[in-house]
């Protein structure tokens, strides 16, 4: 319990010692889920939950802020009065059916890209924060908080992107921030990022500087290097400016999330099936819209599902509910054929303490089990996600990691047995210097970076720090180590001049 | 991360406000897991093992240091070179075929009574440690943190027993010790218990006290009343005391759980096939001996199994390793037709933080998934099990609790699908003011009585205490408001006699 932030030569200490870069933790492609999916609908909960989309998209329909997409449901013949769609089902399901069940998505670093759907998860950091947590200070994010959450999740294995708006950097001008959001993600690391959404002329920038790098706007649209996170305003209600977004990416052929962002009792009822249905009837209702857009855009059918306290009002995570929600939005997504975003390491926890860390892996053990394709806040998220916690994002790194080993399929063999170890050993034995074992030692567990299983003495000896304490040295000493990935000097400058010009003309 | 382990007005209110026992969260019975398993072994893979356990009997055999169990396998036609046995499979099969798949064990307070088997999931505190940790304290345990322990247990609704030795009480004398816990447990709860298994005599103890408390010894011959745990000296070896007590209990059709205790390399190979095997070959073996004992004696095919930090040696809890390991024990269980007993929330962690917590969840889950029927250690275990920690003891019956209400399968027909509530509200609207959501705002959502999603400005103002400090608040609250369950005087003063007189026999 006692505090020992300042004791950092303890912490860099833990992360060597542990090796988390050790031959026992190898990670060069991302991670793909072969174990079994935890299933827990019926078929005829199925046909419940589709006669209530069905249902709902017909009789209640959707509300598009957006006469673009307005106009694009009346030509395909959909019932448009004001700006509300009640949309045919055949028709929803037959614009989804356009859309493919998995696609790529192009790192600048070949070997970061990704596949998106079938048992594929890809991990990205927490998004959207607006404040961040180091130790005991709470504050303001800033674009120097923005750098250097991207570092970090440059140097995770575990992570296959940044994400996004890894926090809001506050200090940054308004109408330009996405600019140094997209170059920061873009330089700083090699990865996947994602695009801006905020309005159509910064989905146009995300393009533009995507275009820079990636060899012109055909290319990018030849071979997707960018995914967006495009949010329902639930209940049944789709954004002007998202939607904006959301043609621009569309028609570039770039993958967009399409996440109902239900809070039940708040947006959508209080029975999960309820909201699984309105889920189910958001989700498909905008893929529709980007199938109109451009068919066969890419998309994911996106999961933002949680509860509130029905006291207070405050948004809970890692709840029960959200868990069952979790794995039934996998098996329907599945249902659909789409590749599906949902899970992450939420938590509405203060610190990073026990809290904190029991409802992230109440949320990203789930994850697994679903086999969730597109992992947002994976690393980082605290307090309902206003946070961007440093330590958090090293404690969310040790959980997908130690997730991304459990569930790798055993090889169950005769040799596996290793019966010649209990012929050398014998009864009441002990397995250390068994000839099996020192064979194997240094890769047959998977060896934790940030867990400490040393016994009270040593521990003691090392300075008594509990977790986030560890956790913060090893973000300190990562960062230290941080080594930016090679980029082009001319694209480089090219960036460089296209943020200065456009930062110019939005008059920041 | 700032201590307030003083603020006790600040943790009582805590509870009070969040309600633990909110009408969310009724609970009179325990606890039956109707949600699937989740089982990873392929039938391949079971033929696999199927092969393994039965050549290390036959060719390795299991050490039983025990004159009478050596004569039991020597009567059944065994083949006994010393004190190994090597058994026959399809023998050891016929034998474990006598055992109930599924049995009662009665508690005190009937409707408190359990059944161990089938769907149901009974579980008890942590086993065991020798100190106890009280926020920054860490001593060793007494006789009054037994006590204290047992009635946190008793007002524990996740809990269905306090367990066994809840804590090692230090200051009690050695050769009494056990007549003290025995009664400290069938007194100050009346749930089931666990009996003491340090040798034959104590057995016998256990026994006696527990024929006072049920109406004698053909009462509780009739239909159990206890259940015990009997550790293999893996690798396949089985204690002569340990089994002077199996003797004891099998023989009074007292339950008993029959445990290998691996952590892979030191007792057992590094690989997890290697362990399952082993697992299989002690487990069987011992239950083989409960049945020539007393054929239809209640069993449980118990599993301990983790992994040792191949650095240091020392144990890993909560590892990936030993989360696959448990859903494959489940899955080898039922292969078997028997009871298991697997999992807890255990952890290496030197206090109640992040590790702990993620840690305990990385076993406890999959103890869901594998739908273990008798779960030791679920509550109250810290650093490996050396420690047991009030702070824990609450977080982990905060998880047990959150699992229980995940592991309950959703109601899925058309009313729930609450498509009034979407007629009402509309698009873009709040559902908190809804007739569906006023109707259900009391029961809709499990109510957590530790997580907190209070707001920064509210948690500040409450005292913003981490997740342990509020524990603690609770642990304290629970103890302050603790009733004994009502007993018989007559027997209360019989069981004392009893006590007395076996203390003074045993010269204490």
């Amino acid at each position: 319990m006692e505090p020992v932030f300042h004791k950092s030569s303890v912490r860099f200490r833990t992360e060597r010692r542990q090796g988390a870069k050790s031959p026992g933790n190898p990670r060069h492609r991302m991670f793909v889920n072969r174990m079994p999916r935890y299933e827990i609908l019926t078929s005829d909960a199925m046909d419940v939950l589709d006669t209530g989309w069905r249902r709902l998209l017909t009789e209640v329909g959707v509300q598009f802020d957006s006469p673009r997409a307005l106009a694009l449901f009346r030509e395909a013949g959909q019932r448009v009065d004001g700006d509300t769609v009640r949309l045919d089902p055949g028709f929803v399901l037959e614009q989804v059916a356009k859309a493919p069940s998995e696609f790529g998505v192009r790192a600048r670093n070949p070997g970061r890209s990704v596949r998106i759907g079938g048992d594929g998860m890809a991990f990205g950091a927490v998004y959207g924060p607006p404040f961040v947590r180091e130790g005991e200070v709470r504050r303001d994010a800033t674009m120097d908080d923005f750098r250097r959450l991207a570092m970090l999740a440059q140097t995770a294995d575990a992570l296959d992107s940044a994400g996004g708006v890894v926090c809001e950097p506050n200090d940054a001008p308004l109408d330009s921030r996405h600019l140094d959001m997209v170059r920061a993600l873009a330089t700083l690391t090699d990865k996947i990022y994602m695009g801006n959404v905020v309005s159509g002329e910064n989905a146009r920038d995300t393009l533009a500087m995507s275009s820079i790098l990636f060899g012109g706007r055909d290319a990018i649209e030849a071979d997707p290097v960018t995914i967006s996170l495009i949010n329902c305003n639930s209940p049944l209600c789709w954004d002007g400016r998202m939607l904006d977004a959301l043609f621009e990416y569309s028609a570039a052929n770039q993958p967009v999330v399409l996440t109902p962002f239900l809070l039940m009792g708040a947006m959508s009822p209080v029975t999960i099936p309820a909201a699984l249905v309105q889920q189910i009837a958001e989700a498909l209702s905008g893929i529709a819209l980007a199938q109109l857009i451009r068919p066969g855009a890419p998309v994911v059918f996106g999961s933002f599902l949680s509860n509130i306290d029905m006291q207070s009002g405050s948004p809970c995570f890692g709840t029960p509910e959200s868990g069952m929600g979790l794995l039934c939005t996998g098996q329907i997504a599945r249902h659909f054929g789409l590749p599906f975003r949902s899970g992450g390491a939420l938590t509405s926890a203060q610190l990073p303490d026990a809290q904190a860390a029991y409802e992230g892996l109440m949320t990203l053990l789930p994850t697994f089990l679903a086999g969730a394709n597109f992992v947002m806040h994976a690393a980082g998220w605290l307090e309902g996600g206003l946070v961007a916690s440093y330590e958090k994002f090293v404690i969310d790194l040790q959980l997908v990691e130690m997730l991304q080993h459990e569930f790798t399929p055993l090889e169950i063999d005769e040799a596996s047995l290793a019966f010649g170890a209990h012929e050398e050993i014998g009864h009441g034995g002990h397995f250390l210097g068994a000839a099996h074992t020192l064979e194997r030692f240094r890769t047959c567990f998977y060896r934790p970076f940030l867990s400490s299983s040393e016994n009270h003495e040593r521990w003691l000896k090392n300075g008594a720090a509990d977790t986030a304490a560890r956790a913060a040295g090893i973000a300190a000493g990562r960062l230290a180590a941080y080594e930016p990935p090679p980029l082009d000097d001319g694209i480089r400058a090219e960036l460089d001049d296209y943020v200065t010009r456009r930062r110019r003309e939005l008059g920041d």
